[in-house]
């Protein structure tokens, strides 16, 4: 994309009312602006992230056999009221009525539309396990939305929900969810830690969040230093259950009699739990076995804050000059700037070097007619992994500057040589 | 995708409350599943012909310079009481208020969200001419939501809206907009014939609506058979304006005096228009220009019911024997069909070639336990472009059958010879 056409509005300034530095770094690069309170536009180049973390989240449902699906995010209030849940979810489920006087509300959450869907179309055990999940916007209206899309009222959730025979089944299917995050996470170039949660009024036997790492976490988060030695392309529950890991809500340091730990703080972007028959008993989602008996469908849940990701993202991976993103979800590969527009050498050498990188959807190429001074501080701002500088004098020997935004080391490279096999690409592509 | 572990439920009746064909089979399928009235859950099947559409939107889109964006579902109604259209709506724009009880509308389109963010983030004529667009979820509430997606109540659109210095840049942009359609539908399979339309109380100048045409369209379509050699790959407004279109609401055969028509019937799937300041005038959506004065800036909107080509699809390519998806937004591209299910042979062979022609991606591969006839239905109901019948008497000649679901031309080829670059695919692929 030609940073002159594009619509990429970065600000020199912080916001006053962004209090974090991922806040804060989203919307002076131009990711997002404010609709309302706790709701956000995705502008361009957010919203590339945004969809990249969500195809790099495809794969690993796919890959132990999550099909996606997609609810509306209005909701008839009258499955709420089957489970239960209509009059204990309190205010921050959104209610209203539709033109008919009809109660609705704006999912904040899909178990009960799940189960509604699963005892409508599935009948026998032999369909199960059954794993669906959507990748879907959500409301919560928060009394007190903050720290931008970390706690909006309109966001991103890949929910998940799994449907299995017997306790065994699911336990065996939330295994496979705890590895499928593990790689995600591994994918998305994060070191995120699970800590047994408490499953809450929901009740349920196994329950994890995932805590994403960042030194301005909201919580602290203690765990077992041969967590670094684990290789998490592999994990499974059953390899890790003996190493501890726990959040400041659980975990008591100045009563903790084990071994040192190492203290640090995360961001929570996930949470999975089984629930058995909480839904399935009070909705009647049964299935018929074998030998001709109806039993009530064993289920489960797991949420990943997807628009949460890109903000715990960014607090794990910025400095004073602006977002570093990891290959794997950068909104664009390279960053290309153009700093002689009045040469055209460097018009010509930029122009072409524009094509053979792969055009509007690879790079970023920078042609505005703005100085040198601003054009390098909103590449290090927006962060995308490289940065291509061509220069006037660099040119007439025949280079260009390459610069790796994480390492900040800079190299000089012969214009000729430049091909995207030039950069060994070592990140999964999400597709 | 194996069959035996897919959620997607074929029905072999009509469901009682789906009046027009593609209703039928989208339910028949497995494509979707009503949630409450006009409201409906995308299962797997459907959600990736969903998906395919709308990547296809975003190539065309991208080509002629959108920027993709993403815009709240719910959107604070006083930007809609600054266009004065709070009032104006009607019934069909679900209203609703938040714990803190200020108002919120659930946006049955965006120009007012779109003017809000151009007006707080452009500055200057040079950052002209912008076209921004989303892929989103839009409510309203029908009094009688009917023919299941294609008038449904939550729906999926393409809404993309351009800001310009002039009139003479916005009409160029219409233009461009206009190409874009046309080759959006050739892409798709389509043949689609746009009909210049009423701008109705937005007022504007330029507007026209595009009509796939079917058989059991819900509008005449009347037109000029010259239409029949426009190259729509390379097709712009000026090209065709001389071409007759209309819809019956504007022409009268009665009345008629031109030469001779075509008449036929057409399904309404996008329709876009210029409106000048209607929206930047009281929003006070304004650029700078060189001379240092301000201008508002001059809009169009675009509009694409992405459903609702999903429907106008399948009333355009089905039989009598189900859905025949053009291989450009096919679900899958092979249905692979194991008719010898006890034949250890026929499992090696299915097996290797479900690996070999792309694995879950591509092939929805039927190993049910189930007999070769509702294998068979079920195939030419989902409607995959090419079926791979795997049987044992075939192979112990060393073929298996392919069929061609369009044309229902059956061969027998040889197994080895089976792979992916066997099946010369002209379609383009969305991505």
């Amino acid at each position: 994309m030609r940073l002159s056409a594009a619509f990429i509005p970065t600000l020199k300034e912080n916001p006053a009312d962004a209090s974090i530095v991922s806040h804060q770094l989203m919307i002076r690069a131009g990711l997002i602006r404010p609709l309302a309170a706790g709701m956000y536009t995705w502008l361009p180049l957010g919203l590339r992230v945004l969809n990249n973390i969500a195809d790099h989240i495809r794969v690993v449902m796919g890959d132990i056999g999550g099909q996606e699906i997609l609810i509306p995010t209005l909701q008839p209030d009258d499955l709420w009221a089957e489970s239960g849940r209509l009059d204990s979810y309190g205010d921050e489920m959104l209610r209203l009525k539709d033109r008919h006087g009809r109660g609705m509300i704006y999912g904040p959450t899909a178990e009960e539309a799940m189960t509604d869907l699963f005892r409508k179309n599935v009948r026998s055990h032999k369909a199960l396990p059954q794993l669906w999940y959507q990748i879907h916007w959500k409301f919560r209206d928060e009394i007190r939305p903050r720290f931008g899309v970390m706690r909006g009222r309109e966001f991103l959730m890949k929910d998940g929900y799994s449907f299995d025979v017997s306790e065994d089944a699911a336990a065996e299917t939330y295994n496979q969810i705890f590895g499928a995050y593990m790689r995600l996470f591994q994918r998305l170039g994060l070191r995120a830690m699970p800590v047994r949660a408490d499953t809450g009024p929901i009740g349920g036997k196994l329950s994890h969040e995932f805590h994403v790492l960042a030194d301005n976490g909201e919580s602290g988060v203690f765990y077992d230093p041969a967590w670094h030695d684990v290789d998490t392309s592999a994990l499974t529950l059953n390899d890790c259950a003996h190493l501890y890991a726990a959040t400041d809500d659980l975990h008591d340091p100045k009563t903790w009699t084990g071994k040192p730990l190492v203290e640090t703080k995360g961001i929570e972007v996930g949470h999975i739990f089984t629930f058995g028959t909480r839904y399935s008993d009070p909705m009647q989602a049964k299935v018929t076995l074998d030998d001709g008996t109806q039993a009530p469908v064993i289920m489960g849940s797991y949420g990943l804050g997807v628009g949460r990701l890109v903000g715990a993202m960014i607090e794990a991976c910025h400095d004073d000059h602006g977002i570093i993103w990891p290959e794997s979800v950068a909104p664009y590969r390279y960053a290309l700037i153009n700093i002689g527009m009045n040469d055209g050498a460097c018009l010509e050498t930029a122009d072409r070097l524009y094509a053979k990188l792969g055009g509007r959807e690879a790079v970023l190429y920078d042609d505005r007619d703005v100085g040198m001074g601003v054009k390098l501080k909103d590449a290090d701002l927006i962060g995308l992994p490289t940065q291509i500088i061509v220069g006037p004098r660099d040119l007439k020997e025949g280079v260009v500057q390459i610069k790796d935004r994480k390492t900040g080391e800079k190299q000089m490279v012969g214009v000729d040589t430049l091909t995207p096999s030039f950069f060994q690409n070592s990140a999964q592509s999400p597709r």
